[in-house]
This record gives C-alpha cells, sequence and structure tokens, in this order.
C-alpha cells in the first residue's frame, strides 16, 4: 500500500463570480494547482471533483472542457458541506488502490447570496433531507446554547471566534475578507440566531480548490518530494442514531468518530497537531469542534478562546486561513481549501500567517445530512 | 493488493412508484442485495450512492436513515447515465485500496416520464452540459444514421435490435415491460427520430439496485464464495477531444477506449465474453456498440442482429436482462442493475433468460457529457 502525498495543491481568491459558470471558476483553481507542481491536465491520470449545487451536471467533465479533454476518468462527488473533503478523499483511495499514480482533485462552488441555509443559500436542496426540521442558523444557535448551559460559555467567548478569524484573514490575500471586526463590532451586528451574529455566521462566497495527489513512487520520479505533503490520515464518518445528541443530531458524534479515527489511522494524537482548519460554519460551530476534535476537555473551549491558544502564536491555532467566517464557504470547494491552507504551513509559505515550525495540521468539515471529513496532514 | 468480489447483488421489479421517495426506493435493493448474502447493513463499513436527478441531497445518508444509521462513511456520487457504474466502481477501489473490506454500492432513480431528454426526462439537468445543442434523440438517430450511411444498416436491423431485447424481457420478472413486440409493430411505432421509433427508445422507469463487494479475504471468512462473482476490470473513461467523432462526440470513442482498457486489466478479449449488458438508450446505440465492444468487426453489426448472434442461445447474447429499451433505465441504477443481471447469469441463477454455461460477463453503460463505465466480470 503506498503512501499518498499532495504535490500541488492551490485555491483561487473567494468572491462573487456572477458572470462566471461553475466550470469557469473550478478550471481556474485546476490550473493553478497544476502550475504549482509543474504539471499539466495531460499528466493526471484521473479527475474527482467535488460540486454541491450543479451536482448532477457533469462539472468535472465541463472543467476538462475548458483545460483540456484527455479522456481521464471522471468521478462527481456530492456530500454537503463535506463535498470537497469527500472528492479529495476519492482521489486519494484511488492512489492508495495504486489504481492511479497521479490525479487531480477539484473541488468548486458558486453560491447564492445571503445566510448559508437561509433565503437564497439552499436553492436545490431539498432541506428536510439536508437539515431536518430546523434552519442552519438556528441548529447552530441551540448548539451553542447547550455548551452555555452545560459549561458557562458566555456570547462574547462566542464572538471572540470571529474576532480571531477575521483578524486572521487579514494575513490571507485569498481571503473574501480581509478585515479586523473589534469585539463590540461583532457583538453589536445583526442577530442571526442568538449567540451566533451576523459576522459569527460564515459567508457564502464563490470559489474552488484543487490539488494534485501522487503515489510516493511518482512523486519521487517528479522531484516532486521537497514540497511535498503526505497524507496520514482520511476519514469520511456519517450519523449515527444510536448516539444522537438531543440537540446537535450528527454534528458532534461524527466529528468526534472520525477525529478518533483519524487520529488512529495517523498514529498521532491531538496534542501532536499544530494546527487546524475546522468547520467555523457558525462561531457556536468552532467552539464546538475544540473539544470533539480533541484540542481540548469538555467544558475547556471557552477558555481556550480566552486565553489565546487558538489564535496564530498560540498552543494550536485554528483557521488561520480566516476560516468559513471571513476567508469564506464555497460548499463544494471548502475541504479542499482546508488542505490548501495546512499544506502552505507545512510547506513553510504562509508568509505573515506562517504557523512556526508547523509538522502536523488537521483539517475538518461536516455537512448536515451528514457526512464529517477529516485529513491529518504532515510535512515531509 | 486483494481482488474483489461482489458477494451480494439484487435490483427492485423496475416501474413507476410516484408514491415513493428516492431514498425509499433505494433502501429496497440495499436490503435486498444485503438479504442476497445473509448480511445487515451494521456489516457494511461504507456505502457508495449513485443518484443523479437529486445528486445534490445526501440520497446515501437518507438511504441510511430506512435501513439502519451505523456511522460509516457514505459517499455520494453522479455521472450521467454512468452514475450507478461510477458508485459501483468507487466502492471497488474502496476495497482494492484495503480501505474497508466490505462495502454497499447502491444506485437509485425516480425518472419523469416521458422520453430520456424529452420533456419531462431531464429535469434538473442543464441540457448544454450534458448533451451539447441536440436532443439524446436526435444524437442516437444521427448516429445510426451514419452507421447506415457507411455500412449500410438498415432500418429493419435496427429495429431488430428492439424486438430482442423485448423477447428477452418476457424472461425477466424484474422487467418493466415483459412483453413480446413483433417486428412490424416496432417498425410502425410512433416515429421518434429516424431511425429509432417509440420502441426504439429506452424507457424512463424507477428503479435500484445494489451490489455488496467484499475482499476475497472478507468472503471467504463469511462463507460467501460459493456465489461470489469476481470482478475482473473497472475501467471509466471520459470524452477525448483530440479523437472526437464528429457524428457521435463521445459515444464511440469513450466506449472503444474503455473497452480496451477492460480488456487489457481483464487478460482477456471479446472472444472470452459470454454474456454482455451494454448502453441500448436507443436501437441504433446498441448497433454501435456490437462494434464499439469489439464483439464484431466494423460495419458486422447489421450482420450480427440478422444473424442472432446476440440473441438468447448466439454467441454472445446481448442484453438478456431486456435492456434499457425494454427492463427499463432509471440512470442512477442502470449501472449496478447491469452488474446484478451478468452476476444472476455468471451464478447460473438467471432461469428461463439463463446465459448457459457463462463464466465471463461485460457491462456497459455510457452518459453523455461524458462518462463510460465497463465492468468485466468472472464466475468465481
Amino acid at each position: 500500500m503506498t503512501d499518498a502525498y499532495v504535490v500541488g495543491v492551490d485555491m483561487i481568491k473567494f468572491g462573487r463570480f456572477p458572470e462566471k459558470t461553475v466550470p469557469q471558476i473550478g478550471a481556474e483553481s485546476a490550473l493553478m494547482a497544476l502550475d504549482d507542481c509543474g504539471l499539466s491536465i495531460q499528466d493526471m491520470e484521473a479527475l474527482y471533483c467535488g460540486n454541491l449545487f450543479q451536482a448532477a451536471s457533469m462539472t468535472g467533465q465541463r472543467i476538462l472542457q475548458e483545460i483540456g479533454q484527455t479522456g481521464i476518468p471522471v468521478v462527481n462527488v456530492s456530500n454537503a458541506c463535506a463535498t470537497g473533503a469527500t472528492a479529495f478523499r476519492e482521489a486519494w483511495a484511488s492512489v492508495k488502490a495504486e489504481l492511479y499514480d497521479i490525479v487531480i482533485a477539484v473541488g468548486v462552488e458558486q453560491m447564492g447570496k445571503g445566510l448559508l441555509g437561509g433565503p437564497g443559500g439552499g436553492k436545490g436542496i431539498p432541506k428536510e433531507g439536508l437539515f431536518g426540521s430546523g434552519t442552519m442558523p438556528a441548529v447552530f444557535a441551540e448548539a451553542g446554547m447547550e455548551h452555555a448551559r452545560k459549561h458557562g460559555t458566555t456570547f462574547e467567548q462566542f464572538a471572540k471566534v470571529s474576532v480571531k478569524n477575521h483578524h486572521h484573514s487579514t494575513m490571507n490575500p485569498k481571503a473574501m475578507y480581509q478585515i479586523e471586526t473589534p469585539l463590540e463590532v461583532v457583538m453589536n451586528a445583526e442577530m442571526i440566531s442568538y449567540p451566533n451574529t451576523k459576522l459569527m455566521c460564515s459567508v457564502n462566497v464563490d470559489g474552488s480548490a484543487a490539488a494534485v495527489i501522487a503515489s510516493e513512487k511518482k512523486a519521487r520520479e517528479l522531484g516532486l518530494m521537497d514540497r511535498a505533503v503526505k497524507v496520514r490520515a482520511s476519514v469520511l464518518t456519517s450519523d449515527r442514531w444510536q448516539e444522537r445528541d438531543l440537540v446537535m443530531p450528527d454534528v458532534n458524534t461524527c466529528t468526534r468518530e472520525a477525529a478518533a479515527k483519524a487520529y488512529e489511522m495517523a498514529g498521532l494524537g491531538p496534542e501532536d497537531v499544530d494546527l487546524v482548519e475546522l468547520h467555523d460554519c457558525f462561531a457556536t460551530a468552532e467552539i464546538l469542534h475544540y473539544e470533539n476534535l480533541g484540542l481540548c476537555a469538555a467544558g475547556e473551549a471557552g477558555r481556550m478562546i480566552d486565553d489565546g491558544e487558538v489564535a496564530l502564536g498560540g498552543r494550536v491555532p485554528v483557521n488561520v486561513s480566516g476560516g468559513l467566517l471571513s476567508k469564506g464557504h464555497p460548499l463544494g470547494a471548502t475541504g479542499i481549501a482546508n488542505i490548501y491552507e495546512v499544506s502552505t504551513h507545512l510547506r513553510g509559505e504562509a508568509g505573515a500567517r506562517q504557523v512556526e515550525g508547523a509538522r502536523i495540521g488537521l483539517t475538518h468539515v461536516i455537512g448536515l445530512g451528514s457526512a464529517c471529513g477529516i485529513h491529518i496532514l504532515e510535512a515531509a
């Protein structure tokens, strides 16, 4: 069983591109990731495409129409907010299976405006299937309040997540927003669903990200090991009915189970992780995931944000990219954009936001409905 | 690298089930395939779901809501008419990669009424993305006429494909239609796009099919080798622009390339194949694919149908299930329904339509847009 490496990876600057098609947006990051490793689409043996809102429309093949129809296998996957991570994982599995030596995974989304899951943000998705009876803001607000009841987490602590991630994004030229949002601004923004104000909800943007994955042999042959990033673990989980948390139907259980499996697969523990890109679809969600991912003990999440442990320069910086709250959240792209962010740090190429000496990074996404994807990456 | 086996497989009787949901239809075949090998969803390590028209709606997870949310990874894939074959292939790859020892692939579709690609049959699909400027009936009519111009293939020969497949379906209790359609009935049916009459177009039906795939070690451990079917080859291709056939933008090239790769992977040739389930979305398409799959030389397809070589009892029976023309064509299910049909013959369990002594079978699907999936299966 070969090891698999990310040898090329990139993302476009997230934004709003109503004048472009989904395949055009996807093609941009595909070409950038290929350029990142000095290869072309002719070198790829398969393409795995993650796209949610146009999942039925052969997005992967239409990306090849833009950049070169070479006859390679194309697999189109969708998995709610875990869509990009699932495309990456299927690509990775094809290399592990020794079906291919080198493949590309592309994640892309063109979002409606508005709040995630709110008006215009969920077109084409039957809500009863994905979200149960609640809207996304309500679900994550309730989960945050449950944490507050159990552990005394405060509105201010939740708001600090947004302050931190917006601050991080000022150092990320590919983030949608690159502006500071002081605590009073976050707390005084329009209230969407208590305790999440508008600045504590992820930003619906268009975007794409892509990764070239190669077997160890191929990466060495191509002389790409210097900047290669090893995939130490790739895990996907879904809802488990016996263990449902009453408030959060799957997000917590799914993530805890995926994290346990990922650490086991990697032979590592949370204490080994130097940085994390996790699914901060709402500020309350980030707080929950500190604990779900084992970054701290139950009930310690509020203290972690207070103490700056999860900020750049802290013990385990979280969402140094700016996260979904400020970098933006194009659903199908997010999972691969996380891979880009962590890889960039492991390569020591993250500039002003570099997590110094980062050797191990973890990415996490979760789609309601449900799918949780976790990857653990290591500097080669 | 382990070998992978189909150890359980089944499909529902295709029909029209407007009162059911897509997950309910998919759950039925999943339970049947599990029952076929005496296992339950608790025994499965992952689920791969193929569904096109609701591709964005977490169909795989919603199937688990029906039959048991065990927390396993779920991957939702779509690839036009190759959707089911792609789900099967991703499941197979996960076993080959030794990520899992035993997994289930489910394909499901709820179709609109009417002709494939015609009014009501392509809801949710941007036509310009999948089909170019032409409608599906026009594309396949033109391809048939090109074959007629080159090789003298006659309207009657095209019509005989439909007569054959409808005859086959009278022996398949799971086919949508199980009625004879004499040559004059086929030729005098409503003309859709010359030379394809209404009885020479695939039938839009609801349906699902599922397959349980296991590693050799797991299949032996479970005592399931007696009825196991070995996957000798699994190949997927997409459009190749340099080699486009002017008339058929991808269907021919895609299939020829996939067939060459599949025979190479299996270490077999077309002469070794005992039965074929191929993509007869229109009668003209079946004629083209005899040649594309190497079942006969270029220009010999008309003669093959005249001589009965592709009928049950002939040299290489094609679409003994009744094919898309009579069994029906629920897009996301078709690729796995083909696996069911071939597996049933390789197990010697096909009853009145049994291809005697069948040891090797080939399945073929092609989705415009484009994706061609070919599997070669062998009796264990």
